[in-house]
């Protein structure tokens, strides 16, 4: 049994965690942190965990952590960068769902995330975690920075055009839109429920955390630089992500792009090329692992459109965290993500 | 392995049977059926089946059905009972999600109904299936006319009052709130999105389908005719049962409810009675078998408010008859019924 | 014109005092305040008011809001006692549609507010404001307590039944269901859409603020103590309550209820009685200061069981203070609140 | 008084009107028709309308309809085309709320909704309602085909881009997204709300009716044939369209768009051009007249981003097409469309 370690249990990512890993055959969890919930059991704040877990927060304790074979951080940015140095001095594998380790240009990561990076060598080491991009990197690596829910869903749809080289790098467009649960557990006044549902907007369009990490990602598969402009939204739901993804075709007349993504993906046990003419609705990945994604050339012309959906917080977060950690531990890839979505 | 078969699997307790049995290790759908989409796959019209089921909806036939251990019938009332006699006759045990088999009284039935039933035999031989009320005479029972989902919720919260005798069984007022699953899945103007999202009604408050079949379920409980209110509203959300149970003390001072309901449901693996005080929300149980309860007695006067939650579609429907399946069929009672809820 | 003030712009009753106010054709909005916005124009923070008003927050100051004729507090408990007696002095007529001066038992207010009260003797002057209970002292009066939302539709229901002492006065069980904007707009965990939409729960069923101010109500009307036990519900939308309000008929077979209610509300602008058999949709009064009402006898048997439903931003709360207003300067009073509510 | 008749009044469009003129100063509601209902009042399917409206659905009746003033068609395709001809012939002035005399190229017409055009001629003579494109045409006119719900979003956020040749007309992609009262109230699976609430999902993506029509008009702004990418999506919400457009300036650094904007829609009654920087929520015009929009150049590259937000069933429907008739009929623009949208 792999022993788990989770640093930020109170929040959605941590509590996603929980949910998959109680029916995880190979990993057990032995720590979850909170300073602010510390004694508390994780089943009286989250009450689905009732006769799952009977674990309790803890303060954050290094030793402690050091004592498992992988820490997750479930935490805002700057947490991560603060513990991990250590935990992998000793020998812990570190997977961190924030953003403290995913983006390789220090300054750049600073400029964004408006605070002093702690341990840049650390960013050095660390394996961007998408797997469907670089699986046998991340099976060998110590510190993984997971992808971001936006990103993982953007990448994922983009891939197969960019790997191949057939569409304009310089013109592509992420028009995407999320549910109300990549904003987080905090209070605030913007995802009241009064707020933010029955509504719909736009947000961040000038630019968001998410639009460097996602060129970085774009710009590695395309081998230079893209042009991208990416418009995130707020959905009135909870959970969902779908990415309206346009590019450019070099030549409207070529090639067979729904047999290039079925192609691309038919061993990705997390990744669903859809029918031909097909629309995936989010629905059909809520609390799941999957991404499903359909291509389309509207009316022959040039314009590509990939429509891609995830669950933000489960292939775009702690699912694809624990994705991961079956990678590095050698276990099989769908261990403890075998749920079916949930419909209706 | 048991062999399941599935009369009517388009609405959303078929999908819903088909998703907790994706995951079922004792347990393997073999037939589905449905006449309007004969030579589908299941994952067709149900995509986040999509990986999980590879079988194709087939024109009900009692021979192919006679050869599977178990046949579930998720379908509106009169259906099960024109072919769950033969099947009975050959030996297949039979679980109908439906209403043909739940009222004991053929006239009762018939009136609210308004059909002639076809086999009344077949009711005096069907056992009611609520596992906490009857566990033993399920495990036998050849034929299982499953709860119904405001019933099992009603039923599960007034169980220790009315066992206990400790209140009138005169005055049972039932206010119980349903998502809009519990209205199928059926073309109708009424459960629209439009209709009924931002929108909270009553319905049914005359008289609804439920009332006599809860009212049995109720006077066998307490060994005797019981009164009831029982008015049903309809909720605007998916998934979802909370039932808001109200009745009179006979002595407000003497009993521990408390105690009493933790007694009571102490060896059940899908009820949960809450800590004192609580108030259970339905997303705490969205997509699992549990009910959850918890028991109150405001300012210490003479009323109990009971409040009970499941997902109408779970324990109210498709879970509980895979928790009965279990229980005939000798397997673990959890078996296939892990899921954790979700939670946000 | 009636020159208006606003104490506490800011809150959803706030914003909704200005949306009915925005087309009032003899009250023009002089004054709105707010310590944290001050110098914000009011259509920076609800941008559904550009280009209807052009007014700017002010710091509370008691010489501007004196030379208006009237002056809202829509603020929380607490605020408006501390300002309505020296306004009240100074001749302004106030109308708090918080809690200050609604109970008149200071002792009992002091207990369920957990506060000091600072002026009991403008209690005892106030009047309780709800118009079809005491129009007639509402138009000579001073000071107002507006009626609560919860209290406004579970008043109205009973209103009818108690005062023909024609029910059980010891025997009141009001089961309330609320949208979300009943908590407000101040930023809390519990009423983040990812954690109150989709689900549905009871709260403070072991004593809520407005149980005394309904039983205080009630006991009025009916001219002795009732008996009542009231269990509000948090439901996954923004505006509506639900009031499912039970009683025991003295004698089953004597009234018609239908006719009484009738009867009762012949006269009533805001008091919609519906047909027989109806069940009022909380979507038929949205943004709309009706109140809509049906009443079932079920089976024919001793329970009433009466349905009734408002917009609790409009009737419960800023559309009542205007009609209120209205009442107060002897306008008509459908002044402003003539509009239709939004269906679908 | 304008007499005023209503083909169709039973979906949202037909109820939208009735509520929107039920306080229009300068217009009556004569005759409204639905072969479905004919005899029943409108409060009786809308109880919204219930005190507001007392008329009756009556069946089509040509003669009774030439005794308006003005008839509009809140009608599927296909209707119009068969009435409009006798009452324009006899005077009446048509508005048609749907598809019917909006595309002037009749060929493309019947390709896209598959049905013979019975009246080219009167196609020809129509004008297309869109106040912000063409006032003094449409006050002329005595038949109008209103613009579409996306198609205003879409036009009136790429006009001043258009008509002022700045951006790239061959590279326009809008990417739109609206609520589910843009499907109608017809009995519908995919629009229950069981299977559109808590999800978002593309549609329409190979071709949408409202392509051709959106096409259209940005050439005819354009002066030449654009190039338009269009993909709609399906929102879990009643009402709102929010349209997310992109075009490429040919000029990155030369023009002050917010100030172009600004001055463009200086007069408009029914166009806000937000402040730089923000992002227009649907909510924000839920209920009113207004199109909000705001303009956006991310990262100071040569993509615009334009955010265009009305409500579908007000600007988007029923509310232009009264503000289309209150120039017909030289009344004030803004008559019977001065409510302000509700929020929350």
């Amino acid at each position: 049994m792999v022993k788990v370690g989770i640093v930020g249990g109170t929040g959605y990512t941590g509590v996603e965690l929980l949910r998959l890993l109680a029916n995880h055959p190979q990993a057990r969890v032995e720590v979850i942190t909170s300073r602010s919930e510390e004694g508390i059991p994780v089943a009286d704040m989250y009450p689905n965990l009732r006769g799952h877990h009977d674990i309790t927060f803890t303060v954050p304790d290094v030793d402690r952590l050091a004592a498992c074979d992988v820490v997750f951080f479930a935490t805002p940015h700057g947490v991560a960068m603060s513990m991990a140095p250590e935990l992998v001095e000793r020998g812990v594998r570190v997977i961190d769902l924030g953003a403290d380790f995913r983006i390789k240009d220090i300054e750049l990561w600073e400029k964004w995330y408006n605070l002093k990076h702690t341990c840049p060598d650390l960013v050095a080491k660390a394996v961007y975690g998408l797997p469907e991009l670089n699986r046998d990197q991340i099976k060998g690596a110590e510190l993984i920075g997971c992808a971001g829910c936006y990103p993982t869903a953007v990448q994922l749809g983009y891939l197969p055009l960019l790997e191949s080289k057939l569409v304009d790098h310089r013109r592509l467009i992420a028009d995407c839109k999320s549910g109300a649960s990549g904003a987080g557990r905090g209070a605030s006044v913007g995802t009241l429920l009064c707020e933010a549902s029955e509504s719909v907007k736009a947000y961040g369009v000038p630019g968001h955390r998410h639009l460097p990490e996602i060129r970085q990602g774009l710009s590695g598969i395309a081998e230079r630089p893209v042009g991208l402009t990416f418009s995130p939204h707020l959905m009135p739901m909870i959970r969902g992500i779908h990415a309206t993804l346009y590019s450019v075709l070099k030549d409207p007349v070529g090639p067979d792009l729904q047999a290039l993504f079925e192609e691309r993906y038919r061993n990705e046990p997390f990744v669903d090329v859809m029918p031909a003419g097909s629309h995936p609705e989010t629905r059909s990945v809520k609390g799941s692992n999957m991404c499903r994604i359909s291509v389309h050339q509207p009316q022959g012309e040039d314009v590509v459109v990939v429509l891609s959906v995830i669950d933000n917080l489960v292939k775009g977060a702690s699912g694809q965290a624990v994705q991961i950690m079956n990678l590095m531990f050698d276990l099989p890839e769908r261990s403890g993500l075998e749920q079916v979505a949930l419909m209706p």
